[in-house]
């Protein structure tokens, strides 16, 4: 890989950053600046190619939702979390209540949207929602390799204003059973809230996507964070459901599973290879980011990457 | 009309007592005594027929709907109504969130739906919370001819406490701007578990629907409490959706504008002949009161008062 | 009643001929005169109020539904017919296919949208699709007192061409059990086709309503059509479910139980009282004469006719 | 790779025929032998492991999709493709028709559901049904390497007879433009059928999976069949779709491209490594060969084979 051939290829995309828009639904994401472009692939020997920028801090958002259904599945049985979310693609968009009511038993179709991440926080073992958080955020701390890893007070306490949806679907799950009816539900949003707002960079993502290339073991120091069999449950849901009712496409035209998050950033799992982190905060209509992901398709076609 | 004839049609359909069951998603409701079985008529001269346990009090519940309609008509124009809630039937369940969001441009559907009757009251025009509610306890009070209306506290707080469901719709109402983005949810609600939780029996059901057969003027001190225009409007919607998606059933078998409630009270208006209050807590799968609809058959059938 | 009163209400109501268009999926029906309004009122002493393009012969379209599920009702007992077809109220379009596939045991919802006719047909107990037409026709000349009815070869056609969403509703059905897989889809549909196609005019329209508005019983010659419970049953399927998506607007706004075609006409029965047929080919978005519709509503104002 | 090994796996899964059934829609498919189970993988030298009855004969059904698609994408740019299939998975039915009326402006979400096949054969170049039949079972023919490939009269005849559900999904697809208006659907649907109807065994699906693998082309002769860009597509959209609403849960336990057809056979892709074929007519509730899926599992876990 060569970082000039990286750094060609994030300015030849630059152009479709015009085709998109910031996130406007609260004041903190849409002071994002447009014009950011970030790139940083690690590799398994360590190796590092960065470039735009990539040291830009931005909330994590959905991207955290590969931590947090990875957290549910370490404290629960397969069996378990199948009770409460499925692991399949849903054709609706990421916040729809819809497939709550008419579908699979009232489960969320899988845990990258909006529902199903939710039910999985409320599956954490912690006992208080304190220590779920804690729980979350030192886990991304460990995965990024980032001791300074912290979350945005502004955003946080500006999502939870304004987070009715997210209430809906939540209590509407509580209604159903999914998630139980002692669940304080105003508290497990807030814990859902704040880890949305986590900060993270380019460097951060391509870290925390590296340990899922390489089955959950830290390819430095070979410490497991966690087995194999969950990596493949958590990377294999990413390649089918990570990009929400755009996930086929993308399987089409990329090939890498990848997880997206509304402030504009793309975590990409190459399994056996790298991992891959983007930032561009202007998105498509899917909330995705517009350029990252055109960077993403450019990398994938450049170095034959797609895994299909 | 004879009482003799009424006597006869009640003991007659007690038989369909045992098809049904009592509510039990709170426990005040479980408590009904499912054998109860009450009717009261009572008719423009002011004569009334009542059998059975008519003078036994139970909470009002989606009864309530009819009087928060016709309220949110007198503070508002009916092109402001419309604008948040249509009145057109629904063939999916009372409580139901999937039209909300696949329809009508997420207005609920009509204002006897639980999401319908949660816009309602948010579009009433008082200042307070505790305001809403005065008025209309304060409303029933003048429509049943009964000053000593009173609701439920244990029932009140019991709902609150279970209430997943409702504050669901509410919440996905104000996420899509149907309810406005000031309103204090759980507040709201608080106010509409308070108005479900109002206590009546079949006299006072009976006075209630005979200023509504009577086209908002008491008929015996001519006094008018609403327009024609806005009896009309809550009688033809009572006829369409007041039943939920039972309402063509009921339509075809009966042919008598009426709204249920889940505590087992049908509250029943005749246009221009006479208003009808019906209890019995066994349900049907519908969460209609099941002898207390074969009773309502009964008497239509009997006196031939299908309105088609 | 007064011809002077009815002739102003027609021309008061003419300027919303241009908020509506012609039917334009079969060349026949965009061949109509958009300009062309006609209205016929019947009472039960025989008297007749008509004018403007009262003469005008126009397809029956969906108004025959009236009349299908009538015959429907005559051959088969209600228990059934409920078999087959529910008698609820949709909140979707008159040729939706979703509720078939998700509601109600895949019953069409009510006879009068597109499926629950065809289902109706397919119920009539005559031997072959000819008779099952013969029938109809014949129904229809019966009620109409017009010997001289006759369906319209090209309209017939021009459906039959052009009906591919029609064959999807017939075979969804057929392949669900609704309608038994031993019917020839095809020439089923060629009798839906056909019946769509009779010719009447607002005269012919009012006495068929006037039929159902007397309880079935030609009240000139007092030979009973059908039972009162069969005319009570599709009288109120007609203010239930007969203007489509749009009947729960109407019952608030007219209150008098109609059927619609796209033809532009409209057939509306008041009960006890008077049978009416309209005509004016300029529809609004659900597919009714738009100023039919307003001539309707004035009509029901002025007189005071709602139901409710 | 090991053939005793692959041996001791298809028997220790052999108890899992009794969880499933034989499909019974139609008669030739219900006289299978529910105790077959064969297995044949082919790898890029040639080397092919094969056990049980993986001799045995049985017609492609769905996995036909995976041809039909490629050859669509052959005739037409993805672009236009596009305009009519989507390549997003699906959380209903593979027979479902609610989402062509709900989502995607009635495109079929993606190729491997009944509606999009069917599309796809309705976009292949060709003039006449049975050049469009003939390029299909050719194409079958070169990528399975087998001159002898033909179809199940039988089978076919009996498809057809009883084929109301896709006649519903083509007539639907045709209402709504998604096929063109002068497509004769009874013809383009005996090309599906006719398909449906062609005659494998598990040699013939390893022998065609093994050429997507090798991303078009044939690795003994060196011959290209498709492009590169093609078969990603393909092979992607299988991992995506290709298991129906069980396809997130079968790329978690298994992580394999695959296509399964309710005749009980799988055919499953492996890039770059092999090429599997499946026999085992027992299915599952999805439509799935129970047992075959069993057997899938098994060797992707004892040869780490997931892609993930």
């Amino acid at each position: 890989m060569d970082k000039n051939i990286l750094e060609d290829i994030l300015q030849n995309n630059r152009k479709y950053i015009k085709l998109g828009e910031v996130a406007t639904y609260i004041p903190q994401l849409a002071k994002a600046n447009k014009e950011d472009l970030g790139l940083c692939i690690k590799d398994m020997n360590g190796d590092m190619y960065a470039c735009g920028d990539y040291e830009k801090k931005f909330t994590i958002q959905s991207m955290s939702k590969v931590i947090t259904f990875t957290s549910c599945l370490l404290d629960n049985s397969i069996e378990d979390v199948k009770k409460t979310v499925s692991f399949e693609p849903t054709s609706t968009a990421f916040n729809a209540i819809v497939d709550l009511e008419i579908k699979n038993r009232h489960r969320p179709l899988n845990p990258f949207i909006n529902a199903g991440a939710i039910a999985c926080i409320s599956m954490l073992k912690e006992n208080t929602y304190q220590e779920k958080f804690d729980r979350i955020i030192n886990f991304i701390k460990l995965l990024s390799l980032n001791e300074n890893i912290d979350y945005d007070e502004e955003v946080y306490e500006s999502e939870r204003k304004t987070g009715s949806r997210n209430r809906a679907l939540a209590y509407y799950m509580q209604s159903t059973g999914i998630i139980d009816k002692d669940v304080d539900i105003e508290k497990l949003l807030e814990v859902y809230f704040k880890i949305c707002s986590i900060k993270v960079n380019c460097i951060d993502l391509s870290n925390i996507a590296l340990i899922y290339a390489n089955n959950g073991v830290n390819p430095f120091t070979k410490e497991r964070y966690f087995s194999k069999e969950v990596s493949k449950i958590v990377v294999a849901t990413m390649a089918l459901c990570g990009m929400y009712d755009e996930s086929g496409e993308i399987a089409v035209t990329v090939g890498i599973p990848s997880k997206s998050g509304v402030s504009g950033g793309i975590l990409s799992v190459l399994p056996s290879k790298m991992g891959i982190g983007i930032y561009g905060p202007a998105l498509n209509d899917k909330g995705t980011s517009v350029a990252g992901l055109k960077i993403l398709e450019s990398v994938s076609e450049k170095f034959d990457l797609s895994i299909y």
